[in-house]
C-alpha cells in the first residue's frame, strides 16, 4: 500500500517531477535558448506552440464548466481573461501573435493552424479532453507545470534576445507577462491540491496528472525536433520554412 | 422546401415563439405574480429556481469551452461574471441567495439542492447538455429567451412587492439587476443568430433551439405546479413547507 505523504513530502514529489520531466530538459529547448536554431526552426516552434496557446482558454473553460463550486470557478476565471484578454488587456494569445508577427509569419497561417504538425494538435486536444474527463482535482493538478515555468521563461527571454538578431524585445512580451501571472496562478492550484489530496490514491492521481501534462508538453517538442531538426522530415502539409521550399 | 426568411421575418418568428411558449404564460407564474401563492409555495419556487441559476455559469462555460473563436469567447465571458460575480459584484447567484435568505430558507438547504424536485434538475441539466452537444449557433440561440425576460421581471417585481408581505425590496435585487443586464446580453446573441443563420435549415435550428429552451423553463413550472399547487403532491424527499409538515 502506498503511504500518505505529508504536505511537504507531497510538494517535494510534485517538484521532483519537474526536475525529471519538464520540457525545459528537452534538446529542442536547449537548441532554442542557446541560439542554435535558424529562423525557420524558430518559426516552426512559434507556429506550433500557437495551437497550445489558443487551446488554453478552452481547456480552462472545460474545467470550469464542470465545477459545481462557484468560489472555485471565481478563483479560476482570471486565467481565461489572461489568455483571451479582457478590457484593455489584449491577452496572452494576442501576445503570442505579436511573437509570430515578429517572426514574419502571416496571422492567417498561424491562426488557421493548418500548417501545424498533427502531433501538436493531438497532444493539445488530449489536454483539453483530460480536464473534461478526469476529476476536478486532476484537472487542477495538470496546471501545476506552471511551478516550473518561470525558470524556462527567464532562460528563454535571455537566451533568445542574446542569440537571435530576428528576435527583439517587443516580441518577447508574452513571456515577460507570464513571469508575473504564472506564480500567482500556481499558488492557488498548489494550495488546492495539497488541501484536497489527503489520501494516497488522490496524491498519486495528482502526481500522475502532472506527469501527464509534462508528456503533453514534451510530445510537442519531440514532434518539432523530428520535423525540423533531426532528421528534419515535416509531415505532408506541414509548415516548410521559406529557405527550404 | 422551407423558405429562407429575411432577417426581419426571422426575428418576427423568434419573437412569436415567446408569445406562444415563454413561461410567463404558465399558470404558476400568474399565481406567483398575482399574489395567489402562500409563502411555502414561493419558497418552493425560489428553492427550485436556484438549481437553474446555479447551473447558468456551467452552461455558459460549457458553450465557451467549445468556441474556437477568441472574439466570440470574449463577447460571451461577461455572462459568467454576471452570475458567478467578479470583484465587487457578488453576482446573480449570490443575489438569488439573498432572495432565498429573505424567504427564510437555510442556505445549506438551497445550495445543496437536495430538496429540489428531480424534474427541476433534469430540465436544468438537459440545458447544460444541449449547449455541450449542439452547434455553437444553437447554443447561442438557446439564450434568446432573454428577449422575453424583461417583461416577466418587471411584472414579477411589481406583482410580488405589491402582493406578499414577506417580500421586500432588498430580496428583489436579482430581478432589478437582470433588467439592466439581459437587454445588453440578448442584443449580441440576436445579432449573432441573424448574421449566421443564412440558410433555411440553420434558421430552423435556431427557432428549434429557442423552443427547446422554452420547454426547459416551462417544465420547471409544471413540476412546481404539480408538487405544490395542484394536486400538490411533492415527490419523496422534496421540500415540504413548514406549515404542511
Amino acid at each position: 500500500m502506498k503511504p500518505l505523504l505529508t504536505p511537504a513530502e507531497f510538494e517535494d514529489r510534485l517538484r521532483a517531477i519537474g526536475a525529471e520531466r519538464y520540457h525545459s530538459l528537452h534538446p529542442f529547448h536547449r537548441l532554442l535558448h542557446g541560439g542554435n536554431l535558424d529562423k525557420g526552426q524558430v518559426q516552426a516552434w512559434a507556429l506550433n506552440r500557437y495551437c497550445y496557446q489558443a487551446a488554453i482558454p478552452r481547456k480552462d473553460l472545460t474545467l470550469m464548466s464542470r465545477m459545481d463550486d462557484r468560489e472555485l470557478r471565481r478563483a479560476w476565471a482570471h486565467r481565461v481573461a489572461e489568455h483571451d484578454g479582457l478590457g484593455d488587456n489584449p491577452g496572452g494569445i494576442e501576445r503570442w501573435l505579436i511573437l509570430t508577427d515578429g517572426l514574419g509569419l502571416a496571422r492567417a497561417d498561424v491562426m488557421s493552424m493548418h500548417l501545424a504538425l498533427p502531433a501538436t494538435r493531438f497532444a493539445v486536444e488530449a489536454y483539453v479532453r483530460f480536464v473534461g474527463e478526469r476529476s476536478i482535482l486532476e484537472g487542477i493538478a495538470s496546471s501545476l507545470t506552471e511551478l516550473f515555468a518561470p525558470a524556462i521563461h527567464k532562460a528563454r527571454i535571455a537566451g533568445m534576445l542574446a542569440s537571435y538578431d530576428f528576435i527583439g524585445d517587443t516580441v518577447m512580451q508574452y513571456f515577460r507577462r507570464r513571469l508575473e501571472e504564472a506564480p500567482k496562478d500556481v499558488g492557488f492550484a498548489l494550495d488546492y491540491v495539497k488541501d484536497r489530496a489527503r489520501t494516497p490514491d488522490r496524491q498519486q492521481a495528482v502526481l500522475d496528472a502532472v506527469r501527464f501534462k509534462c508528456d503533453v508538453l514534451w510530445a510537442q517538442l519531440d514532434a518539432l525536433h523530428f520535423a525540423y531538426v533531426e532528421p528534419g522530415l515535416p509531415p505532408p502539409g506541414a509548415f516548410i520554412p521559406d529557405d527550404r521550399q
